[in-house]
């Protein structure tokens, strides 16, 4: 490990060791002795960055609710909504081995938000985030009730991917799925020119 | 523990002690030890009816999916499409203590399935029983694309369980989102008489 990386930097690096453990192995193989594997330390350098577990899982899910702001904020929002929409929920489904690597560990950390008010409370602020941003898209295409189509579009999304991470010879028909309910969702728009 | 009680019995109550610690505790905090405390029985007694916590978690992930289906059974297909639909989606919603157990456990199993062949092929099964029933629903009713369709309505009430298990405070407006869906996703219907 180089000693020139500061600090803030050695904190990422172990959070995204943490957040690819959650992804291949899940969250229940997570603990300051396999992370420290993970990002080629010793348990003893991992405490360096991270008093405890705990501490080291609300930072990597932190570090996830800004990797899912950075997600959102790749797409084009000049896209007609339809295509916008479809473009942003797409890059939340694991349909590629990076996609697979970053919902498997989000879903992680939702799950465990159940029992987890330190990580709930970060959830929720992504959720309001991205609930907000997307408000404004749909507000802004005239769609009708926006607030609530935002949550039924990141409810649907976060159901597809749970289910895509189980289920990869279903992805054609959920994205038929995606389809249908985007369909419903949106005004109808007139075809690109 | 009675003597009388037989053995599928046994297994049974065993499994129902998992799916409570799942539900309230996490499933990373199941293990023999622990689901013998909470089942009253010692981790001997534990393992006369599961040789490994593997297969006890097996088990217990297919009483859930019996659990989803017995569910879907009670809600009445004479009612109009949306309201049956309805009534199907608020049965996976925690909405009271009894459905925030349920839901915890199955979202915990669904996670967990993303790095477990054996919990993923109980998932998959059960995903396809509920997919083809509603299917048969929305076709009756004339609903446009019923497969893709189904397979949204899983998704949607899959995500909006998710997120209620950690946003308390969201519930009445992800009741919005489930109307505004269902809505969007069935075709409008003369109001009741």
């Amino acid at each position: 490990m180089p000693k020139s990386v500061d600090r803030p930097e050695q904190r990422r690096r172990i959070g995204a060791a943490l957040l690819r453990l959650a992804a291949e192995r899940g969250l229940d193989q997570v603990s300051v002795r396999t992370v420290a594997v993970a990002s080629g330390r010793s348990a003893g350098a991992v405490q360096k960055y991270f008093r405890t577990k705990e501490d080291m899982l609300v930072f990597a899910a932190e570090l996830a609710g800004e990797r899912v702001e950075e997600r959102m904020a790749l797409v084009d929002t000049g896209l007609p909504l339809r295509r916008a929409l479809r473009e942003l929920v797409l890059t939340t489904l694991p349909l590629d081995e990076e996609r697979r690597a970053e919902a498997a560990a989000q879903l992680a950390f939702a799950a465990q938000a159940a029992h987890h008010p330190r990580l709930a409370a970060i959830r929720r602020q992504v959720d309001r985030d991205v609930r907000d941003a997307l408000t404004q898209w749909l507000q802004a295409a005239g769609c009708p009730g926006p607030q609530a189509t935002a949550d039924a579009v990141i409810a649907l999304s976060d159901g597809l991917a749970l289910r895509m991470l189980y289920t990869p010879a279903e992805h054609p028909s959920l994205l038929q799925a995606l389809d249908r309910a985007l369909d419903a969702l949106t005004p109808h728009e007139p075809p690109a020119a």
